[in-house]
């Protein structure tokens, strides 16, 4: 069976420099302007002309680790500090699009569930639904110690807390109100049918929510739900909870193993294998002549900043390379987890000990298409037949990196059956997968009724 | 020396039923789509083109007190149930708006104060700089039942979480960045100086923040600050934090009492006795003659649900009201409170005992003004000569309620000096102030580099 066309999404972060560091100062950028609602209408619009299917803004609630003893040097390349809420500015989104999908990234510490639920179902309301929500852990200790914590839980207590938040979610979402509670009818004067509307009296560990629900059901009711965790208690959460995973795999092959494994865990879970979707993480460098892109791919390696890159693993990883020359070989550098994922790259520098320089450059290279559109296009065909589903494209500059990818790319795939010729309509689920709900296979729906037996009130 | 023009804000609710219940009902009114963004899109244009200086979205996180002996009640009238954030829909109508101030309701049990802070924020600087926030203290049961709590705290400890609450969001708004931190020099390479921004290392009671804050210094850091306490406390509170009071008197004459009265509060905390302005909610039926503005509002007495107003005027209490028939004397009536709030009715009831059903048509009735345009203009001028600064306008209907205010009444108050003839260009704060921040005599002025001495990281 032909693998049906790819999603693609933008992936991008309401800051100056997100994940390619130091491109800020290229002229061509404007994510300098990314206090500024019009750069993010602007390309909203631009995306949705362009026949993509989502936005996606990555976030972090704090500062990445240590780099040099502190913070400090974030700072001073904009290394995701300073950087506003990405979930605030979607209803301006909304407002200047019709099917682009909104997809913004948070995480259980926060908000209150009840809060959460609200903001999102309101945003759900307003977009006719087109709201996909990233489930984070939030990684960054800053981030916990924003939030009234001595410091980050354990990787594993911090997707028990995911789960706990996702089940009084599930709760407000899809059982505070039947489908038919809203009426509306101004000949009765009823606007609502009362006994389709329960209070939830969740009580757990963290979370205590009486109930109602304030919102009625939106149209997808629970967001479209993302996730992008890659150990083995990550996957298992996304095998259970998530429709989409971020993945970002090394090449074509490595992510038709990973998904293989993965789709085997969303099937232990009573799941079918495609009630999951893979979207995969790359970039592209674009020319008319494959000459042309090698050209453009070596001037952007000028302009990364090889500082900040190492910064940003560093600070990711929770070890501060800021010691380390970037021509350091990585068997002097001792982290906490050792080097055990980093055996693809001796494999990469041809058996030579790479250092800390070709880490970081190897690690966007690695997945960054550089060629011609029809090079691309027959890179994306092969990342297609190994199972992902949809690409999120990194950008080096905002507008530019979409409007090439739009310009050029976009109209071969599209004659390949590569990429949609027109958007379905309706809700980004239905788009998605043929319905505006979760599968009746999801964990979210042993809630739908599930609280008609709470005792009427009034 | 004259009164400046009067200030206007359109008083809404993102729900069917805010205050005047039954009128969801009417086919003029659109208060039905209020799941709909457009309808607050197309309302937030009709202001602006009318002069209105802002929206001001009220809002609850829980349903109001039992009715009946629960909420039912509430659900059928659609009584604030269901109902939508308005915080996340805010950047919408700043995208298709220049001047528009943009005012939302939000109490400290919601959100931590990071996320909070953040959130406000951004939509500071997508508006830039039209944001208002009205800080309550979240008097339902329900509410802070929803958000993990037994009950409700006491009115004094809400006002004390509140209070606490605003010491962590000014320490992040004012304190963790100095002014000119932000370079985003595209030559030197350096987005920010370090040196500028700063951790706030909070702890309190229910507060533990470390920062840095995430988000850059927005047009007004703090945004405009609304507050409606009517208590002492709650008056007090407002005299220390607030920059704009809402006030419901039952005429001109008690809001010159009470806004004098405040006045000197403002003063007593070192603050100016201009620092704070006092919008008074009125509603209004406008006629071309006095005898159709009279017959209007006999329809619109027919038209008023007065069981809903029963419900939500007890609801409010925390006082069942259900048991009574709507012509029951409040004499028979026992509340908590005691009566002593309701000297007045017994004036405007020219000494019949009043039944509940004239309670709640007067609470309604005292704050109506029903005229002609001239009549109404010089109304107005009473309130303005009684120290009221704005008129928060309440609805009937959504638009249509505007619409008429606009097009009938608001001509001629700019004729009479009595409202604006054009923007002040700039945030919100400078419309109303003169200035983009929050004045040196403000509780949160004391952070602006309070921060400088912590220890320079990295």
């Amino acid at each position: 069976m032909p693998r049906p066309p790819l999603r693609f999404s933008a992936f991008v972060m309401n800051t100056a420099s997100h994940i390619v560091h130091g491109l800020w100062r290229d002229p061509e950028g404007e994510q300098l302007r990314f206090n500024e609602l019009d750069l993010w209408v602007d390309l909203a619009k631009r995306l949705e002309a362009g026949g993509f299917d989502a936005i996606f803004f990555a976030d972090v609630v704090g500062v990445y680790g240590d780099y040099r003893g502190g913070w400090a040097h974030h700072a001073e390349l904009g290394l995701q500090i300073p950087s506003n809420d990405p979930l605030v500015i979607l209803s301006a989104l909304a407002s200047h699009t019709q099917h682009l999908g909104l997809a913004f990234t948070a995480g259980p510490i926060q908000q209150p569930p009840y809060n959460f639920a609200r903001q999102v179902a309101t945003l759900d309301h307003a977009s006719n639904g087109r709201i996909a929500w990233n489930i984070v852990t939030s990684a960054l200790a800053n981030g916990w110690k924003n939030f009234g914590h001595d410091d980050l839980l354990s990787h594993d207590d911090r997707y028990a807390f995911a789960d706990e938040y996702l089940d009084v979610l599930y709760k407000l979402w899809e059982g505070s109100w039947d489908e038919d509670a809203l009426e509306q009818d101004r000949g009765s004067g009823r606007h609502a049918d009362p006994s389709k509307i329960h209070a939830i009296n969740h009580v757990s560990e963290h979370w205590k929510v009486q109930g109602p629900f304030l919102s009625a059901p939106s149209p997808q009711r629970t967001p479209l739900l993302f996730q992008a965790g890659s150990s083995k208690v990550g996957r298992d959460f996304a095998a259970r909870h998530a429709e989409a995973q971020f993945i970002v795999s090394p090449g074509a092959e490595q992510a038709r193993v990973l998904i293989d494994d993965t789709r085997r865990l969303v099937e232990a879970h009573g799941r079918h294998r495609d009630d999951l979707k893979f979207f995969q993480g790359l970039s592209f460098v674009v020319g008319s002549t494959e000459e042309e892109a090698l050209r453009k791919e070596a001037e952007l390696e000028e302009k990364i900043d090889i500082d900040g890159q190492i910064a940003h693993f560093g600070g990711s990883l929770g070890v501060d390379l800021g010691a380390y020359e970037p021509d350091t070989p990585i068997d002097v550098i001792h982290t906490e987890g050792g080097q055990s994922g980093l055996a693809w790259l001796r494999e990469a520098t041809n058996g030579r000990t790479p250092t800390l320089e070709d880490v970081v450059r190897l690690r966007t290279r690695n997945t960054r298409v550089t060629g011609t559109p029809e090079q691309i296009a027959d890179e994306l065909a092969r990342w297609s037949e190994a199972g992902v589903d949809g690409i999120n494209v990194v950008n080096a500059t905002i507008p530019g990196s979409y409007q090439e990818f739009i310009d050029h790319v976009l109209p071969v795939l599209r004659e390949r059956g590569l990429a949609q010729r027109e958007y379905t309509p309706g809700t980004l689920r239905r788009k998605l997968f043929g319905n505006d709900r979760l599968s009746e296979r999801h964990p979210a729906a042993r809630y739908r009724g599930a609280f008609r037996s709470q005792v009427p009130v009034g």
